[in-house]
């Protein structure tokens, strides 16, 4: 069924806004028009309302932020809650400043957040979970979330989806996908996808573009996003995103030869998505999924 | 003829200020290097002015623009006015936000604007013709010049050519380059552009550097840009680069195998820009030119 | 012995805050991952002295500067030296605007730089050699070290790197690095890295990469960054990052084949990078080394 929300994404072609940082914008904005969306990139608070409300998807990303993107990033955020637009937000090493810290903060009081999608440490960053360091914004070794470490994690992710009232996107070794009420535990992707600036910041751009397209076609006549009543909900969508990601990191590495490295794998990975077929889907999807009563 | 001034670039290597996004701006500084020009990407209004006096030539490009970037704009494009030198403006999504519409009105109010380089949607939202929607920065399927539009579309192109006192780039299907005294029809190119984020950006950096080339080598004594008394005038210097553009993209789907998709072809366009030789221009070159009585 | 500081970088892993332009960006990213560190991109006052001290080494690069982005790299260069975290600086095109030039004193006068990486005219302009003509920010025809302007231009380096009491790192035909106490000459690389944006960029990226694994492997109980107690000395490192860089296009020159150009040659660079050994970096890298009394 998750094979479905590709098919989705290339007949809607939805028009994904993001604010984002200028590190990996390019890169996002291809792999979104790989997968048959379309991007927009405004960061400019005097139009950031206004272009999302002609899109169909926003994607908030806190990479390199400045107080003008992020007060961007509410003013979109608010317009296209309005029109209930999904809204995915990557909270890009949120625990590296008390900044960042304190844009998550706003952006999440003003903003209705469809997904938040991030990292391991970032998600417990977000729990206020003490134990967890400061480090990086790309994924690090402490933080991962392993099979070992599943049974910690997973209940602890869920608790905060529901106290976020969210979709969770959580990746690491293996991926977790949730909203509280159910849980995704997905095992695809390569490990040199985390050689790669922006693999995350793809997959959240990708994610938007998934959840846009689900609930376009959900019912399209449905004026508010309702994850509920949808025939493919945003967790279903989200999860769908991490396991085409995945996949894509798994179909570009076979490709590489032995002088191929981290930059060629990053254009494998979009050229794989721009070439994903729902069949290679269904095929090379490899997920759980747990209900909670 | 127009392959000379592929030539023309190669002998100058004119050095070209880019006020552009930050989605696209390392493709084109790519190709600007790939044809023979040299980049300067610089934003602040600090030393846009005193930068674009170093340079030969200015591209403005309107994604991602924010008021400081406008201002910035504003200024580099009359000092390179003051100096005579070719400037080139991409009005990328004025359609999308008042923001933008009022920033394209403030530039052509201020700045001596050459050529302004854009799709069928954008020109048409400058001919403010209210039929058209508005919609996202890549071109929309239904705003495109094909053979069927071209005989509505090419006279009133032409006419807001006239009305601009500039040149006018358009590109679609069938892509049209005119100053209102005569008329490019180009049929280069490959649909897969369309895949590329910014393959419209880098098509109005090489433009630059294109009429900028012209410029240097049809009058060096020749204070002012003249586009009637110059060898090579700036329609068709920008109608070379239109051209061009199309044909790497030609050149580089040919290369593709059957895994390789827009990262690549991406990759691919640029390389072929790099080794793009004027035989190679002007045995593929494919354009109809028509002169207005 | 200088293949040595690669391993470093491989063992140590350093985390490097980097404020710099956006169009090289994601490249600096993903060769600093290539060569075994991590990147953080920030560049808002806000966060920058925060964010750096939570990193190892701090690169500031001058490409698309503007106010906000120079305050910031003046609070994060001031948090790196309190912590004695390498500083590298690369004064991108600082002869192109005064704007530039003032920020460049700036950055001199309150930043502890440790290395300042550049081209040549930027180095001779930071010598007020008044003899030096403005240009663009890659590379120009005219001010290169060549090995005929080598005697000339040697003597010139290492007096300025005396006098601004830094390693300088200058990049051209012949590379130069030197402390004013001893100087590398090194003839790695390959003339397409001309044609590359933002090669220059990812040096600097590097170098900031190399020189912190230096110091954190060399005396990781010492408090402050000392290059003469070092086992390996900044002047060392950044030398063995020229080296690096120039093999690396020299590999990735050799896998071209006759259509690739720049765009490819650039993937190639940083795919070298990320597997380029010490047996590679030993048997390839060409330099020589002066001592002076």
């Amino acid at each position: 069924m998750l094979e479905d929300v590709l098919t989705a994404v290339r007949k809607t072609q939805p028009l994904i806004h993001n604010i984002t940082n200028y590190v990996t914008a390019n890169d996002c904005a291809n792999i979104l028009l790989a997968c048959g969306a379309s991007p927009i990139m405004a960061d400019a608070y005097e139009e950031a309302a206004q272009i999302s409300a002609h899109c169909d998807g926003l994607t908030l990303n806190l990479g390199t932020p400045n107080p003008q993107r992020i007060l961007a990033m509410c003013a979109a955020g608010k317009a296209a809650g309005e029109l209930h637009h999904p809204v995915i937000f990557d909270p890009v090493g949120l625990q590296a400043s008390d900044f960042r810290r304190n844009a998550v903060k706003q952006i999440l009081a003003e903003v209705p957040v469809t997904v938040i999608r991030c990292n391991c440490s970032e998600a417990l960053a977000l729990a206020n979970d003490a134990a967890v360091t400061a480090g990086g914004v790309d994924a690090s070794l402490h933080d991962r979330i392993t099979e070992q470490s599943l049974p910690h994690v997973l209940p602890l992710l869920s608790d905060l989806a529901e106290k976020l009232h969210c979709v969770l996107s959580v990746t690491g070794e293996t991926d977790v996908v949730t909203d509280g009420k159910c849980a995704y535990c997905i095992r695809n992707g390569h490990p040199m996808m985390r050689s790669v600036t922006g693999a995350g910041c793809q997959l959240s751009a990708i994610t938007t573009a998934f959840v846009t397209a689900a609930y376009l076609v959900s019912d399209s006549s449905n004026a508010g996003f309702c994850m509920d009543n949808s025939a493919i909900s945003a967790v279903d969508a989200a999860a769908a995103a991490v396991c085409a990601m995945g996949l894509c990191g798994e179909i570009a590495a076979k490709r590489l030869n032995p002088f191929d490295g981290n930059a060629t794998f990053r254009n494998y990975m979009i050229d794989a998505m721009y070439h994903l077929t729902p069949e290679q889907f269904q095929k090379g999807a490899r997920y759980t999924k747990k209900t909670y009563l």
